[in-house]
């Protein structure tokens, strides 16, 4: 009994890597959407984000039957209620993706980033990447370390949304202002996905730090 | 001991509409400060932010008390659960409110919002504080109904979005890219926080829709 409990427990933490690499996915086609300017791949993303959610609320009901089971040990207990805000996180990077990718189809045949700017949103691209990558390595392996790179990379991408702000407005060309109210937004929607990345290595910084329990069962 | 900890569960609903009450005034001064430019409401919403954190974290530390405290019965397992989501969502709405007074700070004594403009962003401020206003409402009387008026509301801010970003591109005095910028996010911020109101509403309707148990306690 005791044993059945500890698999689906082992279940709900493989199902949140799961839907920590679609996020992932997700987010790396929209921006690759975003920089071709490629419709059908933006499409695809916008259409997979269903997965997502539906993933996510695969985990919450999960995540309730976990707790009404049978009485969690306090390290358990942890570690379904950090699942469920996990789960939240992964989600929101999910709806990022997907805000990134509608973008592409709401301007197409126009291309969302100018030309000049490719090149700053492409980096912001990538750290969020790498952010959401980071963030999945943690969970897998209960790895309180990673919170430090995470929050170093979490900087990086302040450092470009400001950037990219600086480029839109004092930059030549000079854009429309469509197009400065849509990179506003892009960048607000790639800070965010890092923010959630950030708050992934947190709560599993936080699983770490409590013993005597595993970090991930 | 039951009693006990029903005591404890009402309290942690209370507590629930408190916050609430919080992110609704929040926001309210949040838009007063955009309004008449007022840098001292900016800097007391930035700076009251921190309590409605601090409401949202011991919220979460209570939530795991009350499922670690006794093998909860099924309804309140979900009450429980979807109070750590509408706590989360809460603690979102307040983070809107001080985005927003931040914008405010940033560029006094410049006005965020263009003389034009300024209608619509009451509008849409008048429209979020009665999102918010209704949540609370629903949450405290576990009133199922609310949803299907908060979300007309919702039609009504995404309406207002779309208007407030054809008044920047369209409008005449054109505004600069900046200003075109700022706009794009703070549009963007009511319309988070009204998204947070309509799920906070949801959640009082999934309580509301499971006998045997009350919707809140």
């Amino acid at each position: 009994m005791r044993t059945a409990y500890h698999e689906e427990l082992a279940r709900f933490g493989a199902r949140l890597g799961d839907l920590a690499r679609l996020a992932e996915t997700a987010l790396g086609q929209a921006t690759s959407a975003l920089l071709d300017n490629d419709l059908s791949l933006a499409r695809k993303v916008t259409a997979d984000e269903g997965a997502i959610t539906k993933l996510h609320h695969l985990l919450d009901a999960e995540a309730v039957t976990l707790l009404a089971r049978q009485q969690p040990v306090a390290g358990e207990l942890r570690t379904i209620v950090a699942g469920l805000r996990m789960s939240s996180d992964l989600d929101r990077m999910g709806a990022m993706a997907r805000h990134v990718a509608e973008l592409v189809e709401l301007r197409h045949p126009d291309q969302v980033v100018p030309e000049t700017l490719q090149p700053t949103v492409a980096t912001m691209g990538e750290v969020a990447r790498r952010m959401a990558a980071r963030a999945r390595q943690a969970m897998a392996a209960g790895d309180a370390t990673a919170l430090t790179r995470i929050e170093h990379d979490d900087d990086e991408m302040d450092h470009l949304e400001a950037m990219l702000r600086r480029q839109v407005t004092h930059g030549v060309p000079r854009p429309n202002l469509d197009t400065a109210m849509d990179l506003a937004l892009l960048g607000r929607y790639y800070q965010r996905f890092g923010d959630h990345a950030v708050s992934l290595a947190k709560r599993v910084a936080f699983l770490a730090g409590v013993p005597p329990q595993p970090a991930r069962t």
